[in-house]
């Protein structure tokens, strides 16, 4: 037992054995690019960390955000991008198009941002029947004509068969950060209150049931969904959010590691609260999972002071993409970095963030 | 022998059987996407028609331009995307890397803006040498640090081995247009001449002789360059420009063909003008390739009105990527859309559009 996992241990008010055990093994060094480098935890993280920030240091990338935060013209503009590689194409209540439009309006949105215009680049794998283009195409018009937002400027490339897998997508967009916004890990403060804008882990599931073939009583359906009328409903309520991050690949669990590791903060989350559909919750038992770790695609995280929390939870609650929001968490003043749960037989445990790969290529 | 051939061969002052033989085959429905969607030619052109613009309908896509010019609070601001696919990942003179940074900054430029930031999106196959990686990525950063631009967001995705092919790249840009800029296909006249900035075809017969193991007396390299800095030269001179396209995928001859049919104009070129390496005239020739559809990575072409055309071309030249720039053709009042070219024996034959699929994974 090291002395930092005894130090951690006795802040947490947590057993430093089952910390121990708790916590992810060492990452190797690796020479080649694996799976896990796509998971959106520790492997990504390093990955982007050693390689890519180091290469492209600048004060926007540092922040580690889902989008840049930029002064274009004396606007205060968001820059977003994302592929999108999810296998199958098509799965219950959507699909890599409306995935890939509500994906990057969503990083948009956790900038505080409206998202204006979009792009829609395309890597075609030769051979993809022209018919299932064509219903992603129109899955995209529909995703962003609902969200309000237009496709602008594209690209079409196609690949031999065999080095591509159908289609990859990426979109990229801007949009106007809204006047009150101001989004960003350091002003993520002890007493903070965490909200959630409704159950969780539904994505992953849906992806996952289709991949093993699982049937369940109803089908589980991906969550995907654009947040930015949601968002641009709390800032026109006039409630001040601190933070917002969209916890998509390596879910709550990964987004609220990486949040309290920029803000040197400790989270503790009430399992308690977390809001999670029956359905779902049978899903990740039968298939392993621990429903922290899986990937959403329609839900936010907001950190929100305490005397905000109560009313920026209520004006979520008005919105149809709010109906099941909660605090589920908040922060403390303890070990900075620390994710905590209290869980529901009263013990608590840490939350790391997800090393490895848990489930590959789910957006 | 149609009509319509007739009359355009009458037009165009050329023989009408060889106008006939010119012309391409007519290009069938296809029911799956094949490797010429992704060519730059006529039938990526149709793929975009007919299946993307169709769906996203809009007056920004609709210019059909390397990038959307738009309104954000009040600034006028070009958005751009584009992947790159190209193989292999290293070759003379450039990489995958360099190519992605200089390409979306072309696009920009093209658009008439200053780029300002650009995101960059991995889509890599599991696998990749950490070590490829890493060049890639500075690769990236130097060309970006070259050009003035900042690579400010990103994203990284992985697939399983055998479903990529070592690495896809993403960049989007966004720039600021420059004051004096008023690019459009619509603005171009008859009586505008046509400048390139040097000479042509480098970029695809670089990527083509490391493919096919050809060696040449001294090594092609890619032409690949951020043409921004040339752009801004001209417009800061005070040269009024019309109409601006790099010549990529498909060369110049689909270039000019999508500015003839957007423009409603004819286009003559002069062969003789056209810049073109000995090096790379003689590699064109070993590969069967005409040097008019092969890409471009740093080149562009220029229209201007007949009175700014010479003081264009005299401030292209003072320029280190426009020391061989030259008039190559004009813009003609004759049959819309029609692209011809006066050949070195003082012939005149159609330049058609690029149809079906000549040099695969070119950029």
């Amino acid at each position: 037992m090291s002395s930092r996992l005894a130090e951690i241990a006795e802040a947490a008010h947590i057993d430093a054995t089952a910390l121990a055990s708790s916590c992810p093994v060492p990452i190797l060094q690796h020479n080649q690019i694996v799976l896990g480098h796509g998971s959106g935890g520790r492997l990504t993280q390093r990955l982007i960390q050693q390689e890519i920030l180091a290469a492209f240091r600048n004060q926007h990338l540092a922040t580690l955000h889902d989008g840049a935060m930029l002064t274009l013209n004396g606007s205060r503009v968001a820059f977003t991008t994302d592929s999108y590689v999810v296998k199958p194409l098509f799965f219950p209540g959507g699909d890599i198009g409306s995935l890939a439009v509500n994906g990057t309006i969503n990083d948009l949105a956790m900038c505080g941002a409206r998202p204006a215009y979009l792009s829609a680049a395309f890597i075609i794998e030769e051979g993809l029947p022209m018919e299932e283009f064509r219903r992603i195409v129109r899955s995209m018009r529909q995703a962003a004509e609902a969200a309000g937002v237009e496709i602008v400027t594209g690209d079409t490339k196609v690949v031999d068969r065999g080095k591509g897998d159908k289609i990859f997508i990426n979109t990229a967009g801007v949009g106007l950060i809204h006047s009150r916004a101001d989004i960003r890990a350091d002003r993520v403060r002890p007493g903070d209150k965490i909200l959630v804008n409704g159950p969780i882990a539904a994505h992953g599931i849906a992806i996952m049931s289709v991949r093993e073939g699982l049937e369940f009583e109803a089908e589980i359906e991906t969550d995907s969904a654009p947040l930015n009328g949601l968002v641009g409903a709390v800032f026109e309520a006039g409630h001040d959010v601190n933070m917002l991050r969209d916890p998509t690949r390596g879910g709550l669990a990964s987004a609220l590691n990486e949040i309290a590791e920029q803000a040197k903060v400790c989270i503790r989350l009430d399992e308690q609260a977390i809001p999670i559909d029956e359905a779902v919750k049978a899903g990740c038992e039968i298939l392993g999972f621990d429903p922290l770790y899986v990937a959403n695609e329609g839900k936010l995280l907001a950190f929100v002071s305490p005397d905000n929390a109560d009313a920026a939870l209520a004006s979520m609650r008005q919105h149809p993409l709010g109906h099941e929001a909660a605090i589920i968490g908040e922060v403390l003043a303890g070990t900075p970095s620390l994710v905590t749960i209290k869980t529901r037989v009263g013990g608590t445990r840490v939350v790391s963030m997800l090393s490895g790969e848990q489930l590959p290529r789910i957006c």
